[in-house]
């Protein structure tokens, strides 16, 4: 009754898909945090819902913890295997098995990826509209109820998920939801899955919502005197029903790293970058809404791009913002914060996040799902300098605080994990964290999936 | 250890707040639908969460079953009072709590109904758009998931509901989410309470999610040579991501009804009832577009109205359809059913169901939120009749087991209370329904919260 027990009995079946090898547990240890390496004993490669099922009855009788993993792009440590026990990679799980045109719905195995499966659509005139900015897969989108840019618009996973198969800690098969567009039958099993973080079962198949690729799309760009004027646009576009696509505030920062990196010009400002999806003469006018909007905040220089060429290129300046951040603190890389507060909030949480940095300590850079109310300040750090982590950590911890007395969020797209477990009593009141501690024990008695991380006692 | 030992101990504090005269107790005895009345042994009116939390206290202690009464529109049965017990009557907690008119969303009380809501908000350029119809409280419409005409454009009380207050069955009191737009922290135990239909906890406070009136409004009828036609027409508006804000379909009968009822002059035919929200130009260009596709799938007489008084008689006309449906066959009363299947299968699923009916016997008519795929067949029986309650009971199960094989839910927006859940096994399979027993045990482990509903073993 171990984890070497489990990984013994797994062995027969799986034969050369288990892997207990130091570089395989190694490159299933790491992540795209700051959490230290911890590699799992074992990584397993399902290739069905069936093998799925077997390794959860196995760890379940042999008290081996499972780590389900997607495509590793985490930020708060959801698949480090701080107990250890077995990694489930989903690399092999990775087929679109439906495509339902007239109903705009598919269904995918978790080791999908976003890219993938908007590829595998392109000829459908339909697209997947969740970008979290990398390439996830499914699966840990929806175990960690992922967003990113276009869910002022669309919706998060929140609303993108509308049935799931699972396998419970007991190796049980269950499935949730259907591809009824609404439903009023009982418990929301799915939107308790939908941001579980591997914690109360194993996700093998999803099926998401669709939507139509927009007749015209166009992007725009604005430079606004200061973040305020940029949020009040904002804002004041959500008010009037303007349905943008995407709308993210870019700081002076940030801008002036692009502008070296992308070789671009525009003026060292915040900025806001937004996309119109819709009828040619839609798009049109939404941009003339919005562009009389930010100038009556302070905008200046909007500018409307319509051809493709030029809003992938506007689009991807503002997707390398990272690199180009990375590229102008050479040795240094971010330390990332994901605040999200009701739009009210917004200026006032952000700047005052802002303020809390020493002068002449590290350098902050500000990207906002503005429309959403979520920013990410994030800190450039050198990492292997601990004075600046530990500052790093603290001014992220503060953010946190600030944002549950603003009413809002510690996580508004990152998740929880490890990360974050500290302030969920705070921001959820005891009573309400206990009650997920109730819920994760009567899915998982042994305590088996994802342990360590998001609820208490787990 | 009893029902009445637990009024005894209630009678103290909420003295002429607590009733058990025979006229309150069959009035919170009804209900909107078929089942025998079943009055509760008692009838509280809280007017603090405090005093929720005390009723539900006491009786956890004394085993004493708690309903839940927003307005009573329900019509799955789920008020009445199977195993006797309390009900709690929200009349006294109806204020709207908070308006946070930069934010977009409102805090009230479970007693406010929507009607109520959106007078309060009529001056601040935004409404609720959730309308089921009836003037629901917000608390049921919470508590059960409910959706209505408008759901195509502005989601149901799932995508609506952003933050509650409940009060657990011990009496504790939790809050859950908050009045940021999205969170990727922690269960989602909003989702979890919303359509949890008082099994889990007692709803005491709701924040809702508000839009901005639209600019201008406009609506349209078509008349169709048939209902292949119509759903056709809705699902490529669909597909084509024009945004209406309501596609309603409307069969010939209830047509018939409603000329003799509003005095109108429609031709005899299925007609889709249409609204378009947003601005001027946009209102126009959807009204065009959508013109165009009716008449592609046999639609004819496109006619649209923007003018208020236009589109107020429309829409009276097609919300009283009901009244006119019962003033062309006195005495008789509509027996209700809730498919809804993906939009794929709407049309088949809607005709086979109309094809059930023996010739000869009951009256069948069609309302749909076609746009959802979610459609309610009528069929008006003689309440005393009980050949034709028999008949209609047994059609309305022969919909519920197709609308299962096609991949849809039993019930769209009415909810399961005790009318649908003899399916709820088929519909979820076992072991995703044992697993709504497993968390409703977790949540009130006595069985006090409105036992013999919605789900096993309660």
């Amino acid at each position: 009754m171990s984890i070497e027990s489990a990984i013994d009995a797994l062995k027969p079946h799986f034969g050369d898909r288990i892997s207990t090898g130091q570089s395989v547990r190694d490159q299933y240890g790491r992540n795209e945090a700051w959490y230290p390496p911890t590699p799992p004993d074992a990584v397993v490669w399902p290739e069905t819902t069936e093998e799925v099922s077997l390794v959860a009855r196995t760890c379940n009788e042999h008290g081996c913890p499972i780590i389900a993993w997607g495509a590793g792009t985490s930020l708060e440590g959801h698949i480090v295997a701080v107990q250890g026990g077995i990694t489930l990679s989903f690399d092999r799980m990775n087929k679109v098995l439906e495509v339902h045109h007239e109903d705009m719905d598919a269904v995918v195995q978790p080791g999908v990826t976003r890219k993938q499966l908007n590829d595998d659509l392109r000829a459908t005139g339909l697209f997947f509209p969740i970008d979290p900015g990398a390439d996830a897969s499914i699966g840990g989108m929806a175990a960690t109820r992922a967003s990113g840019t276009c869910a002022v618009r669309y919706g998060t996973m929140r609303e993108s998920v509308m049935a799931l198969e699972v396998v419970m800690a007991d190796g049980k098969i269950i499935r949730t939801g259907s591809r009824a567009r609404k439903a009023a039958n009982g418990y929301d099993l799915t939107k308790l899955f939908v941001g579980s973080e591997g914690t109360l079962g194993i996700i093998t198949e999803i099926t998401v919502r669709l939507h139509a690729q927009p007749e015209a799309i166009s992007a725009a760009i604005c430079a606004f005197e200061d973040i305020e004027g940029a949020v009040q646009a904002v804002q004041q576009t959500i008010q009037m029903s303007i349905p943008v696509a995407r709308i993210e505030l870019v700081d002076d920062v940030c801008i002036r790293a692009i502008n070296a990196y992308s070789d671009m010009t525009m003026p060292e400002a915040p900025h806001l970058f937004i996309e119109f999806h819709g009828t040619e003469a839609g798009v049109a006018e939404q941009a003339e809404i919005v562009g009389d909007l930010c100038s009556e905040f302070g905008g200046s220089g909007f500018e409307w791009a319509s051809r493709t060429e030029d809003r992938t290129r506007l689009w991807a300046a503002r997707h390398n913002f990272y690199y180009a951040i990375k590229a102008m603190c050479p040795g240094r890389t971010g330390y990332n914060t994901d605040a999200c507060v009701p739009i009210s909030r917004l200026a006032e949480c952000l700047l005052e996040s802002r303020k809390d940095v020493p002068e002449g300590t590290l350098m902050a850079t500000t990207i906002g799902h503005a429309g959403d109310g979520n920013f990410h300040l994030s800190y450039m750090i050198d990492p292997n300098d601990a004075t600046e982590v530990a500052l790093a950590k603290q001014l992220a911890d503060r953010i946190s605080e600030r944002t549950i007395s603003m009413g809002g969020t510690v996580s508004g797209e990152h998740g929880i994990g490890i990360g974050k477990r500290k302030f969920m009593a705070e921001e959820h009141g005891d009573a309400a964290w206990q009650l997920m501690g109730q819920i994760k024990r009567t899915f998982d008695p042994a305590g088996i999936l994802n342990p360590g991380k998001l609820v208490p006692g787990n």
